[in-house]
């Protein structure tokens, strides 16, 4: 009785999230502390301190028939206010209140905007390896999502056959960094070439071409790393953002959409995004936390949590013979599998109560990711049991 | 640029919030206390204290790693528990955890249902007047609302009209009681024929067609009425709910669906609705609000605040020679207009800064909304420019 729509999802339901429920049961039979689950973003950091403190001067302080009432569809003037001037100061930009439209996460505002902007049969590149619910933000609109096939040497996107896959029929691109799963961000010269690819292909066929970036990551970046910020480099650039990851709320759903005056139609687009984001049946971000996100714009989690956990992670599983690329952003590692089927490499590291992703999840089979946004702890013990799987696919003692 | 099903959707952008707007921008001018703004379902009482004390409690002794964090799509065990056991007790009904999704309020949760069960070109009955964005959240997933003309002695659904209108096309049915925009109650009487007439028609048809009733006004009912539950009358019946009203919260997106065990192919359309939850960007309910709920699921705002601006208002306007049916529940009044068109008289209205929403915006012209959740005063000091639109109108003093 179910639509014909949803039967391939719900038979093919997410893999990442059947393995975090997978967790949850693995941790009530054995134990929270000897399941060590690498399966989901779902950081283990808390929210900074302000977020706490935050949320105690609003419901003291503000009147909650307003803290909790409904607000424009895009949200508060002010916090939207506070998010364009945090992003001018930071990235030398000039956004106004009409240019964000804050949204029920990154995840809300990537549906609104292909609600906005896909017409039936559209289609939308991505790199692979990319998230996989992208296939359903855009397929819930029609679209059709084509993944140009990755550069599994440096996992920076394979611009060559991006260029050749645009078509008159491209309406939208999406690019992911600092990357999941990869951990890779995308350079400033990966960024210029892309743009410049894209310019000259609207140019050519006379289209518009919307580059789409999804941010969840952007604040989580190592080595001093900086992460380019994508309108100054593409007009038609939207971007998609979360603070499930910098303020460790992903349960909240909070994040924005930020649509430039300079993107093509932009007045359309911001009234087409704010109509979407009511019928769509958000409604509007959660308003407590739109508050406090105009109280903590500039907070952020410990970054060092993190990179203390990469470093751990990625020395121990190197040390063990596994390959990777050294993330320099994001929460993950993208380790090559040690057998083809990565399948069999994640039911071995089942036996130890390890979960992890298959790369097929990612459009990148052959790989496995590993979330490191868990306690140092669960990384420490779970190494000697890398190690046992490493003996028991290398065949040797490392 | 924007999408083609969009565009329509932009130039008829919802009047109720467009006038919302205006409203915003009218206070700015002339003072909140000089516009009297009846434009939206947008409470003007406080959220009982008991949600204040929820949220301390909360973020004060509870993890917030587990608080702020992901859970299963469907929401927190523990809190989908407390909502079951809740309708258990006040309804005498057997559901469990599994029955319960926790959305992202009733508009997320009609949103998930109909994309759980919609296939393109499926047939939604609706009866009006009706919230207007029904036609959007069935739209959304390709589908065609129907509305059953209004029988406007009563406001009680026209079930002759319906049962003539259900076709092999027919999937669903949506019914509001407390019903927005007309205050009224459906009877116990009417949803036995109501549902005798859906057997029937499956029977004849030998399809399945879900009953989805919209509840965000269930707690909201006046002069000792009960409003019955109506997963006891018909079997193919799916719950959506918010505390939006119940609680005050309409900011924070924060309610539930229920699907019960006795619904067709139960296991099949939970699956799919928890895939479609998560698919449609919104993945889980906001967990703070989800947490707030599992404390404070027996509190409600006073309805003695609404009946209170239920009876002044209407009691006034009857006054003034204006009519309209006597309100049972949620917060509107649904009245006449004194002239045909009833744009020309939310225009006269206009000019004593009094917003109210014609009664086309919910497929019923000729009549007009007004929402009473706003503070007494504003409805006191309002009721002297009801009587000179009245004397405007009617063409002689009362």
């Amino acid at each position: 009785m179910i639509a014909e729509k949803m039967k391939s999802y719900v038979e093919n339901s997410s893999v990442i999230r059947a393995m975090f429920e997978e967790g949850g049961k693995m941790a009530a039979v054995y134990g929270a502390e000897n399941v060590y689950d690498f399966s989901l973003g779902n950081p283990n950091v808390a929210a900074p301190v302000e977020v706490r403190q935050a949320i105690e001067e609003i419901i003291t302080g503000e009147d909650p028939v307003m803290v909790h009432g409904y607000m424009s569809n895009a949200g508060f003037e002010d916090v939207r206010t506070a998010v364009a001037n945090s992003l001018n100061r930071r990235f030398d930009t000039a956004f106004h209140e009409e240019n964000i439209i804050m949204t029920v996460g990154a995840a809300g505002g990537m549906n609104v905007i292909f609600r906005t902007i896909l017409n039936p049969g559209d289609e939308v590149l991505t790199f692979a390896p990319y998230f996989g619910e992208y296939r359903a933000y855009v397929s819930n609109y029609d679209g059709i999502l084509k993944a140009v096939e990755p550069d599994t040497d440096t996992f920076q996107p394979n611009l060559e056959k991006f260029e050749e896959m645009i078509t008159g029929r491209t309406k939208a691109v999406i690019v992911n960094s600092p990357n999941n799963p990869t951990g890779v961000v995308y350079s400033e010269d990966t960024l210029i070439k892309l743009a410049d690819i894209l310019r000259r292909k609207q140019e050519e066929l006379q289209t518009v071409i919307y580059l789409v970036t999804d941010e969840p990551y952007r604040e989580l970046a190592y080595d001093g790393v900086a992460v380019p910020f994508v309108t100054k480099y593409y007009e038609n650039t939207i971007v998609g953002y979360s603070f499930s990851k910098s303020l460790s709320l992903p349960g909240e759903r909070i994040g924005y959409l930020v649509i430039p005056d300079q993107v093509s139609d932009s007045e359309q687009v911001i009234a087409a995004a704010n109509v979407a984001n009511r019928i769509l049946g958000y409604v509007n971000a959660p308003s407590l936390f739109q508050r406090v996100i105009g109280k903590c714009i500039d907070a952020k989690v410990d970054v060092q949590f993190y990179d203390k956990n990469r470093r751990t992670l990625y020395d121990g599983l190197k040390k063990f013979g596994f390959s990777c690329i050294k993330p320099e952003g994001a929460f993950y590692l993208f380790v090559k599998s040690p057998v083809e089927d990565e399948k069999v490499f994640v039911e071995a590291a089942k036996k130890y109560h390890i979960l992890i992703v298959p790369g097929s999840s990612f459009a990148c089979p052959g790989y496995v990711r590993i979330a490191y946004c868990v306690s140092l702890d669960t990384i420490v013990n779970a190494l000697p049991y890398f190690e046992k799987l490493a003996q028991e696919f290398f065949g040797r003692n490392v």
